[in-house]
């Protein structure tokens, strides 16, 4: 985006601004989740990393879908946001030693991504509805819908097993 | 935190860490707000902001009484994650002349920031109670009620005027 230039002139150009954020952002979390399976010891923890993973891949395919048929080539846009939240996962786990407090630690970095995930889905979703966009909106939900359980699946993981075994 | 030793041994060690975290994201945020609320337009948006000022100025003393609580000074610690969410609300901000889109942006933003505030009170209450700490997952569990609400307020004002009006 330019510096000297307001780039974003209408809903349109905002909801394309965020599509290639979270394109961005779905593609270094692509990049992080191999370091993060390979961290997690919890059996469940680490093959519930590698189903997200294919999930992901599935996600960047249903991003570049929205864009073409939104008529855009798909591309990234910075993302201080995911950067932020990746680095600090990454400064956080490095400070761990202990197996069963750094799984604890790897959910709760996992979930400040699926919550960063879901903020922009929901964002998207309700400007690709005001847009007239139902079909870019649809794509968008499965993700969304995945991002959310997702989530809940770390919760429920943290709650029955990795934080009794990291107290 | 120190780069050659694992200063995280424990989940106690995780929580303080994270409830530093948090600390130090809200006081970023309070920073924040002002700007937001000068910035936004829809007289109901600029009222959210200024409300959500209030709040999270309280908010802000009752992580203070949950340090206090738990034996620890309140103290922040670095956060690149809530640093990197406002840099990109500023820098998307910064884009945006008209002022209908504006505001659609300010929301999206302002829900960003709601969401990773509501995944770290989420581990923390989680981790307070594992901790056997009650006392400090009963406040904590007041922000996070409050953060919950004010991300649907933003929700139902996006849905019912801005992004009609940006579109």
């Amino acid at each position: 985006m330019g510096i000297f230039s307001k780039d974003i002139k209408t809903m349109d150009d905002l909801f394309v601004h965020t599509l290639r954020d979270i394109y961005y952002a779905e593609k270094q979390i692509l990049k992080a989740l191999p370091d993060m399976i390979q961290k997690a010891s919890e059996p469940q923890l680490k093959q519930g990393f590698q189903a997200h993973l294919g999930e992901t891949k599935n996600q960047v395919t249903r991003l570049e879908q929205v864009f073409r048929q939104h008529g855009h080539e798909p591309s990234g846009v910075d993302c201080p946001a995911i950067d932020g939240i990746i680095d600090e996962a990454n400064d956080v786990a490095g400070e761990v030693e202990d197996k069963a407090v750094l799984d604890a630690a790897l959910i709760a970095a996992a979930q400040a991504v699926e919550h960063y995930e879901i903020t922009r889905y929901g964002s998207l979703i309700a400007w690709a509805k005001q847009l007239g966009r139902n079909d870019c909106a649809a794509l968008l939900q499965e993700n969304l819908d995945e991002e959310k359980a997702a989530d809940k699946k770390l919760t429920s993981l943290a709650e029955s097993r990795v934080n009794r075994a990291a107290a």
